[in-house]
């Protein structure tokens, strides 16, 4: 994802005779019959780097470089040492391991030669260059799952969870872009997708006989069938805020005054935790404070610091700022001084935790029992930033409240994590409440198949089963050069 | 090399029951019989990531958290589709390819899985926590090459190329750590050493037979040999200094006043070529300036602004610190003004390129030619940093200047890159020189003998023959690793 862009300046530096991919047209027609080649594994220097080949012309085009048991005679699935030689100089570039994966047994379909180099940057720009010599050309961002897709080896959804999986940092995250990459969610869209045929075939059938009055199936039962798939394809539609939260993680707002110890809530927050922050591509700084993983899930922290106590205008315009800011999170946790007798009011009760800080000075059991007192309902956590007392309470508190978001798309059988696969599967879920009220109201049957094959034609959009270039290609170009 | 602490730090934020490398003391006792997991690829997010695992219990290791064809029972150099879980929890952490390389047929000599898993940091980093609770351990910076040379797989030098070649990053310094890599460089460091046992045999021989005043070999004979053995060991001693430009790159310091347009020549120079600038890691941006490509060879430009005009003890004072920065460069670039009449005097004018600056603005020939005629014998390039003009004419004398000097190592068969490979082909050639001397003044055998087995040490310490458990820890630990 990231390192595209860097991938491709790199391959540009050589003097090659081989395309510009700084200048290609990322647009341009996708030419399966092309052979392409780019590094797979991630930028940099490292013990080993692996180049992939994958085109009709693979094994023929790595035998030109290859000094070692021709590969367009081993079996597939098979490793091989030799050496990588430019035939044009007879320059050793590098010993290196190649493996072969013949149509149609490979990531691609295609036939596939992987080429395990030492990592140096020189040698991965140089076997790319020399690959381009001998006729490949470098990949496009996702072209290699794009033609995955394109030989039937996986669906739409699928190759898209490649990206996902790919891209998670979380237990969570992992999980769901797994699931969608098994084909465990586009089976479950099958059977789904399967339910709709039925129906629309019993419609066809009464549709065929409506002149004759005869009514095959019950319309009570087209109706409940109906009824189901619309919930159910709402339900899948709805999991996405769920899925959202899980894959780019969940918004947590920390707010309150300053002074309060807010920003030393973070650091213990953050504090033993602190490696395994992850740094989330294309998010900036300036949006995201901190990441904290808890459990299974992936917390973007927000401190909405900046509040200050010079007058009451200016506190209350900086609580306003703080609370706008806690409007967009999904959980607030809003640090009041233990030395406070009342809590402050807030506008997003449902998803506040309230933490009285410095419970190291005061009488924490009593502070927060007259609090509750004060507050029924509201979630009060004793907290000490500076003896780290009550933090794993704070952050039981937190995985539970996390849980309860994630279990929000509970009714649905998976959870969507795909802006693209919402928007489908919620026009499918409009398209199947039309089909619906038809049956309830005895439109014809002709007007409720056309509502039906909608429901279908969205439902199909989400695997694949219908698609247009323009969306393949939006679809690829945000995956990373080498996948 | 650069991603070793990192690497480390992820996997010591996973909760395991394996050791904690960031605790890990890097000077433990090396045990051969552990098996050992590392990521081989660069650091970061790729399409893929492979995870090397071995020694002893790699295959029956890997079986544990592998669903698919048993690894235990495929044959060497295979590939497999599989996934990779957790059976504690029964989770599936990725959908992988599994690589088999059977003792003795692996880079370690070992048992080895290699898993090409997707690119994921957070599956990178389960991957290597789930491979440890099950009993490997993280590999230690070189260890996998260190096991290659305790296995016999290759000599000393041989290993030492591995991680010169990962971090060439021009061709001439590529090229280097292949050739040394490949055994070229081995072989023939064991037919000096062959020549010195023949030479000691034949020593042994007259040393029996010393009492009988007997000579089996001409004394004229034995000193011709030695003579040659120590030239040839100097010689590759010597090609250290080349050696060393190679593969660190050439210095070359940008001097001159000011005014002179000693910045634009900079960015005229890396202006089209900044794409290949490389980053050289641990070194600090105060100390070089940027580097450059010229056919096969890294220059790092080193620039010495900050002479000032203001009066003309400043210009001296800054003059004269310019010239001491000159001094450590290999080759110097001396701007001037295409208005001078005169060159500067400069302390090197052997390694100087007199470079006529704004020869857009004045008659660069009549100018060069005056200024010929004026220095006979000193390089000047009349150049317009503006244009471009003579820059390609600077490049090529740049190139020429590089040529020679790395062909100052050329009356030695190969150059040698490695410092403490220099050090004891050093301390092998004064051994070598003693013994010539030893044989021209007719000292007692057993002493020239002593000379010579003192030669055959320093020898064998470069290819490993000899080595104690301390060098081979200074050798390693300085590898990056997954290598």
């Amino acid at each position: 994802m990231q390192w595209s862009a860097n991938t491709t300046s790199g391959i540009s530096t050589e003097k090659t005779n081989s395309p510009d991919t700084d200048l290609m047209d990322t647009t341009q027609i996708y030419d399966p019959t092309d052979t392409i080649c780019a590094i797979a594994t991630a930028q940099g220097t490292g013990a080993i780097a692996v180049c992939r080949l994958s085109g009709p012309a693979a094994l023929t085009l790595a035998d030109e470089v290859w000094r070692g048991k021709p590969l367009s005679t081993v079996s597939s699935h098979t490793v091989h040492l030799g050496y990588i030689v430019d035939p044009d100089t007879d320059d050793t570039l590098d010993q290196a391991v190649a493996t072969t994966f013949r149509a149609p047994n490979s990531f691609t379909g295609d036939d596939t030669v992987e080429f395990a180099i030492h990592g140096s940057r020189w040698i991965q720009r140089r076997l790319i260059a020399l690959l381009c010599r001998h006729g490949a050309r470098p990949a496009l961002p996702g072209e290699y799952t794009r033609r995955a897709f394109a030989s039937g080896r996986m669906d739409l959804a699928e190759a898209e969870a490649v990206a996902d999986l790919i891209a998670a940092s979380s237990e969570a995250s992992h999980r769901l872009a797994m699931t969608q990459m098994r084909g465990d969610y586009s089976r479950r869209l099958n059977e789904l997708r399967d339910q709709l045929l039925e129906l629309s075939a019993l419609l066809e059938l009464e549709l065929d006989f409506s002149e004759e009055d005869v009514e095959f199936a019950s319309r009570e039962r087209l109706r409940a069938l109906a009824d189901t798939l619309h919930h159910d394809l709402d339900a899948l539609a709805r999991s996405f805020d769920a899925g959202q939260a899980i894959k780019d993680g969940i918004p947590v707002a920390i707010t309150g005054p300053t002074n309060a110890g807010k920003s030393s809530l973070l650091n213990a927050l953050l504090g033993d935790d602190r490696a395994i922050v992850s740094d989330i591509h294309g998010t900036t700084r300036d949006i995201v404070e901190d990441t904290l993983e808890i459990g299974p899930y992936l917390l973007r922290l927000k401190d909405t610091a900046g509040l200050r106590h010079t007058t009451d205008t200016i506190e209350n315009l900086g609580i306003e700022r703080s609370l706008k800011a806690a409007a967009n999170a999904a959980i607030v946790l809003y640090v009041v001084d233990a030395a406070q007798t009342t809590l402050p009011d807030c506008d997003h009760p449902e998803k506040t935790i309230f933490i009285v800080n410095k419970a190291d000075i005061t009488d924490p059991a009593a502070t927060t029992t007259r609090l509750r007192d004060a507050h029924p309902g509201a979630t009060i956590v004793a907290l000490s930033a500076k003896t780290g007392l009550g933090l794993d309470t704070l952050r039981a508190e937190i995985r539970s409240r996390a849980d309860a978001l994630t279990d929000s798309g509970a009714t649905a059988d998976y959870t969507v994590t795909n802006a693209r696969h919402a928007a489908e599967l919620a026009a499918a879920a409009t398209a199947a409440a039309a089909v619906s009220r038809g049956l309830a109201t005895a439109l014809p049957p002709d007007l409720i198949a056309q509502d039906l094959r909608q429901t279908i034609h969205h439902l199909g959009a989400v695997t694949g089963r219908i698609t247009t270039p323009e969306i393949l290609q939006t679809i690829f170009e945000r995956f990373c050069i080498g996948k």
